[in-house]
């Protein structure tokens, strides 16, 4: 049976498995990225993991049908070249070309979202469906779409940024340039920004004895906390309707949710999904299912090594 | 060379016409719906059609692949059924197995913005690109997506129904039921409601003294009339982030617009693609541009007869 390596590219970790066609991982393992010592040495370092992954497994190069890596930025396909990595510094790096050279294997490149959107489609929550939306509530809120096993990358690996949909055209500014995009409400970001509004407009709130996290405000929510819960219906009710917005155009059978956020288990998916009911249509709404992400930190590397099959 | 009969039913008039493997219409046709007569006429008079484009192009039967349908609600694919068209009275009606049964050819349906949406991508303005996003601005707000010059239907055929993604929860009623959909804002309908209300705010108008209709409205907004002018640029800014969202999501490479308010050309267009710019993010504005339907009528049934191929 084939084997493929994934590579998920962080800013401070490169992770790596090694799976087999059914999406198992036989064996994985982790470097720091040293992101300092430049391109050339990441490139180094992700070949001498694959080799890595190959000892370890007992699986000879010549079995491994190739190397997908997740990139945490833009990336050119046409050109196997990341265009621009804000968190590891890279702009216009090739990847492909050298890689392939030094380890005589097919290179396969897509963004990390994407690999991770993959991952969870194919082998997780999604596993057996035919039409996936995944989101990753994290720092930031990213997304990927996955039809019949496949990601869906578009036309320049843009595809599934629904992070970035104007929610609110006169909202809080986002990183991306714009204001009141999706991530300024349901990100990690996002909550916890609105939170520390209101303790700082004086509203009564348990939060302000702690240090404020997502977690801690999901549990004061849970607990009756007002601003908590306003916070929290806030975030729900925009990822519902950006969702919703989501739902109506690809009708999928599944809606997938990861990242930190998500971990607050029924404190987000019971306002998140009366919020998506009563945005979406209610025919979109009969036959999908929004549920959380079961792979975890495991969804890039093995998407990123299904990019390959 | 294989030849199909697409066929657009509407509540007025059901079009066919007989189309080859290159998207050419061979010979094309239309007869009066006549609702009233119930769904078995309407069956009939379907298949009475087909044989008679058939004749026409001196076709024999046995050389044509199947027929395919578009029809204006919602179906259900298994069963052969269109659950519920509002425009021509029918609930749960059989289309498959009777015309199987009359005409012995395979028969294949979709709805009808889906249908058009596969016409345009295909022969129309999308012709020869990878994936493309329809919409059309007539009474209400249709839309379609498309890739590799397959329809996206989605998990019960409600793919592309970007018309009702709800812009403004505070918004004006829809006929979904929800409140602010696109449809309230970049409809026809939606064009001349916000003109109305403006006329009954008592704003001093041009428009007070015409027939209102949208091409009025967009002429009056050409020559300087302040209410028309408000009017366009709220309906080009509602669609063009709708558009946004949706480009960020499938990262197209054409947008495609159609129906009778796409007829206003650049008075709409000019105004949609600064709101679109705004709105989507840089890298997906890069490679997608936003272009008039160029079939008009003949879509659906183009599009309808594509199904079968």
């Amino acid at each position: 049976m084939k084997k493929a390596i994934g590579i998920d590219l962080g800013g401070t970790y490169i992770k790596g498995a090694l799976i087999d066609e059914q999406g198992n991982i036989v064996v994985k393992e982790q470097i720091p990225t040293l992101r300092e010592l430049g391109s050339e040495s990441i490139l180094e370092r992700i070949a001498e993991l694959v080799r890595h992954l190959a000892q370890l497994s007992e699986v000879p190069m010549t079995s491994i049908a190739g190397v997908g890596i997740g990139i945490p930025g833009f990336i050119d396909e046409r050109l196997g070249m990341a265009v621009e990595v804000i968190n590891i510094g890279w702009k216009q790096v090739r990847v492909r070309e050298p890689l392939e050279k030094i380890l005589q294997l097919p290179i396969f490149m897509d963004n990390d979202a994407n690999a991770a959107a993959l991952g969870e489609a194919w082998v997780g929550a999604g596993r057996g469906t035919n039409s996936a939306i995944c989101v990753t509530l994290g720092t930031g809120v990213g997304g990927g779409i996955v039809f019949n096993q496949k990601i869906w990358s578009g036309t320049n690996h843009m595809g599934g940024e629904l992070g970035h949909f104007v929610m609110d055209p006169d909202g809080a500014p986002c990183n991306c340039g714009r204001k009141g995009c999706l991530e300024t409400f349901a990100s990690a970001t996002g909550i916890l920004r609105m939170a520390s509004e209101g303790i700082e407009n004086g509203v009564p709130t348990s939060l302000s004895s702690v240090e404020l996290s997502t977690k801690e405000i999901f549990d004061a929510a849970a607990a009756g906390d007002e601003l908590a819960e306003t916070v929290v219906t806030k975030a729900a009710e925009m990822l519902g309707r950006g969702l919703a917005m989501a739902a109506d155009l690809i009708n999928p059978e599944i809606i997938i949710i990861g990242g930190g956020v998500a971990k607050a288990g029924d404190g987000l998916f019971v306002p998140l999904r009366k919020a998506f009911i009563r945005y979406a249509l209610p025919r979109v709404v009969e036959v999908v299912r929004i549920v959380p992400a079961l792979l975890g930190n495991d969804a890039g590397v093995v998407g990123a090594g299904k990019l390959t099959f």
